[in-house]
């Protein structure tokens, strides 16, 4: 069986693979490969990788195209997210110069689900520094096979991801919206412990409730209301371990009823107050 | 219900909590806290803390024990790692002042499993920079809120475990062992298409071929025949994109039998050869 002459003849190609087991699967993420080529145009095929990827772009122009987002012209230095189950096509003008990492496991899973990677924003701006310093550090740590080098790969892999999800976040039009949000925020810091509804906060930022509870979540992974309770619970833990009483600092952080303040506590940290407190200290 | 003067007055203290709750959960390990003090001598008391910490002492002398390693003496630039369930008592002789953080989450419990957090060796050393900068960095980001401080804060956390992990490993007896374990791991890595027996391997390094194998183990977190078919599988992903045939690959990388051969790549790699082509080009 013959499978050579499926890919384009490259320009130059270089590429290391791994076939990860054990700790390096147990780990929860690993690096697939990294690589980088020189190519020239081709006649575009839509794939699907069965991984992450970032792909970045050194030198040249192309197109993006995915069911997802249609075609999107590409520019260098530019990042492609790839997506594990998403059929896509990208290819150069006429020649370019490009950069890749793959990356599989269920924790990349995770990082998708929680928003950190999405399939409708798969071109990333200014990320040159991002894949570069990831990609530089990965390829002296491809061939190393001890445990730390596994947690490493990982690690540099989890800084990309942030990165990239900072820069894309930067882009779009929630520009304003993360404004809002780090003032929703700020807000509730100051006045966890009052009463107040959800509506009143979303007239602050002209918005009606369902688009703030919405857009609140998207910013910081809560509602509103968790993020309250959150607050309070930290506030809390901070005053007991102070050794104020767990009446005292149930009606510090907002709670006028102590029996109501004890189930929210045991049900956020797994402890009542005073197990917390024995158990908790630090020295 | 008075639950003060449970714990002994430090000098001063501060200490930071949050209380995580959906997404800070979901990605699998968060800082439960972060803390410092200076504190005089208080009775010894077991404790359990539910979490993990490194608590790193500034300043001062003092002892540490568990029912795991015993009574330890400490000294200064030393961190101690305390585990979730291990009763654990640490005091200072008369001050002194430590930082502290705590962390939580599934990915946590994996990091141990894997050998990273080892309940026999909670004292390390040397770990000055790899605890300030974890904390430091922590600190500006205890009250951020949105997606990005959610992995940040994993991330940071994870390099403080890789780097406690580096130096708790150069500091045991294991240090000759793991040059033997590197030359072992380059000897694979030149010889991996070849036929050889783990006994005689073992005989390379002067010691029976269990515990050759144990020792490997412990290193790369794969038996030596897991890490054979790992080097194999990747140089076959490297010689199929390059537009090797399936038996010209078979045979290069060390497998006589072809229908062997195909039966590994799926199982390790999840795809035939021929789909693991056609899917995986990058370019």
């Amino acid at each position: 069986m013959d499978i050579s002459n499926i890919n384009p003849k490259p320009v130059y190609r270089e590429e290391r693979f791994r076939t990860p087991m054990n700790a390096e699967r147990d780990i929860g993420l690993w690096v697939d490969r990294i690589g980088q080529n020189k190519c020239r145009s081709e006649i575009p095929r839509l794939r699907v990788l069965g991984q992450y990827a970032a792909v970045y772009i050194d030198e040249g122009e192309g197109t993006f195209t995915s069911p997802v987002t249609g075609r999107i012209p590409l520019h260098p230095c530019r990042a492609i997210l790839l997506f594990p189950e998403i059929p896509t096509a990208y290819y150069p003008k006429t020649e370019w110069q490009t950069r890749w990492i793959v990356w599989n496991g269920p924790d990349a899973f995770t990082l998708e689900r929680l928003g950190y990677l999405r399939q409708d924003s798969p071109i990333i701006h200014d990320s040159l520094q991002a894949v570069s310093q990831a990609h530089k550090r990965l390829e002296s740590l491809m061939t190393q096979e001890d445990l730390a080098a596994v947690l490493e790969r990982k690690n540099i892999v989890l800084e990309l991801v942030r990165r990239l999800f900072l820069m894309s976040r930067g882009k779009q039009q929630t520009g304003v919206l993360n404004e809002q949000m780090e003032e929703a925020v700020e807000f509730l810091r100051r006045s966890f412990n009052k009463e107040f509804s959800i509506e009143d906060l979303a007239h602050r930022f002209a918005c009606s409730a369902t688009h703030f509870r919405r857009t609140f979540h998207a910013y910081t992974g809560r509602s509103p209301r968790e993020f309250i309770t959150s607050l309070r619970i930290s506030q809390a833990k901070e005053l007991l371990m102070q050794g104020k009483s767990i009446k005292q600092t149930a009606q510090l952080v907002g709670y006028q009823d102590v029996l109501y303040f004890l189930r929210v506590f045991k049900k956020t940290t797994g402890f009542s107050p005073k197990r917390f407190v024995h158990a908790a200290h630090l020295h």
